[in-house]
């Protein structure tokens, strides 16, 4: 009987043993699956984000889905506050050197104001970081809350280059009835001191966002102002004629304004 | 004898522990620093590679000596052919929807040739990955060896433009001495088909990139041609008058062409 057991206890130690083998093979040959998956989408991602940023990829209403997560996870990190600070380092590289100011008063320097002077992070956070159509009602009734945080480093760029003697435009896609709330939001968090804030009027609504700012840098002009510098994070805000001497973009990938 | 020996042998055994002990948390300690220093180095050396494609760091005569490794790591990724080949798909998605061309042979497009058409890399992998100051004549000794290797989705893409029906015009900083060894690297790679290779004689040699490039655009729209779009790896190939209708940039943080 002693005897008789002892193949069948190999048998079943060998089994469970060729068992446990096989699935931890399987196990990892399946992590692996996962890792390349995952890592073939993190490229993917990064190269739609690049793309983005080259200005190669335009007219975008939604973050694509699978690419969602990644946004969230640069919009959220380190990384994309490095990537900010190192702009913003770069203007105040250029603005040290750059400008022979006549001081009359007509030296000009542009500032968007959604993810340039104020985040919408918080709005984004809560509306799937641009994987949702953007529901401008939505958004704009978070805006009248006046609860946008500063970009840290928009914010000391804003008053060096204000304290050089700058005249300050801050011209913005948001609607004229915002203005109020916007002023608001801006003085709460840290910036005073604009020449003018520029938004868009019932007139200028149907009109691209690219072709609205470069009327407003026209008219600036017109007035004899010398624009030295745009920083925004929308290549629009760069786009057509005049332009500024030099122009200066912050990363966003959430969303694309035409 | 033997019990006056038990404490020193306890002893003994418990400093070897706690030395043991302390200086693995030693080496946790410093290998976490070590790769805490490694991450800051990556995220600094992201953040001046996504401010190069982003325009904002301009004119930079070599890469910084501390992101000469990250550069050279990402040219040489999978990452760089996914992000050129995203580049390239764009164009391939803006010519498949964007022209109405009129058959009468103005149609123009416009592509630039190092780091657009022929890659350079073989030279820089030797040069210390635009870590060095560039040699000119170095690199031109290079380029009369007519190995530079076709970028392979710019390839594909240059005759889905030209089986459309537009004329291509190559526009390179190369020098007008490097005219046959030119020809010789695109054909044996598989371009073939151009209307015109224009490269800088003498007299533009002392003219800023951006401004021969510019002028060149200028006499292709003196001569009725329609500028649909420009491939280009640097900004200098479409800042100026007059642009094109579409501009698609390759990335590439090795070098800078003002």
């Amino acid at each position: 009987m002693q005897m008789a057991k002892t193949p069948a206890v190999f048998l079943l130690i060998f089994s469970t043993l060729f068992i446990s083998l096989v699935s931890a093979d399987w196990n990892i040959l399946n992590q692996r699956k996962r890792n390349s998956v995952r890592a073939n989408l993190k490229s993917y991602c990064e190269s739609w984000r690049i793309n983005v940023e080259l200005n190669n990829i335009r007219g975008f209403n939604v973050v694509p889905q699978e690419c969602v997560e990644y946004v969230k996870k640069y919009m959220t990190s380190s990384q994309y506050k490095a990537d900010s600070e190192r702009a913003m380092e770069e203007v105040k590289l250029y603005i040290s050197g750059c400008c022979t100011l006549r001081g009359d008063g007509k030296d000009a320097w542009i500032f968007d104001i959604d993810d340039t002077l104020l985040s919408t992070l918080p709005y984004f956070k809560k509306h799937g970081f641009g994987g949702n159509k953007l529901n401008a009602s939505s958004l704009e009734a978070w805006m009248t809350e006046s609860k946008g945080p500063a970009l840290k480093h928009t914010l000391s760029l804003f008053h060096d280059i204000k304290d050089r003697g700058l005249r300050i435009f801050l011209i913005s896609s948001r609607k004229e009835t915002l203005r109020s709330f916007t002023v608001d939001n801006l003085i709460k968090v840290g910036y005073h001191g604009w020449t003018s804030l520029i938004l868009r009027g019932l007139e200028d609504e149907f009109m691209e966002v690219k072709k609205y700012q470069s009327r407003v840098r026209q008219r600036l002009v017109d007035e004899g102002y010398r624009i030295w510098g745009i920083v925004g994070d929308q290549w629009s805000s760069f786009e057509g004629l005049p332009g500024a001497k030099r122009t200066f973009k912050l990363p966003n990938s959430m969303y694309y304004i035409a």
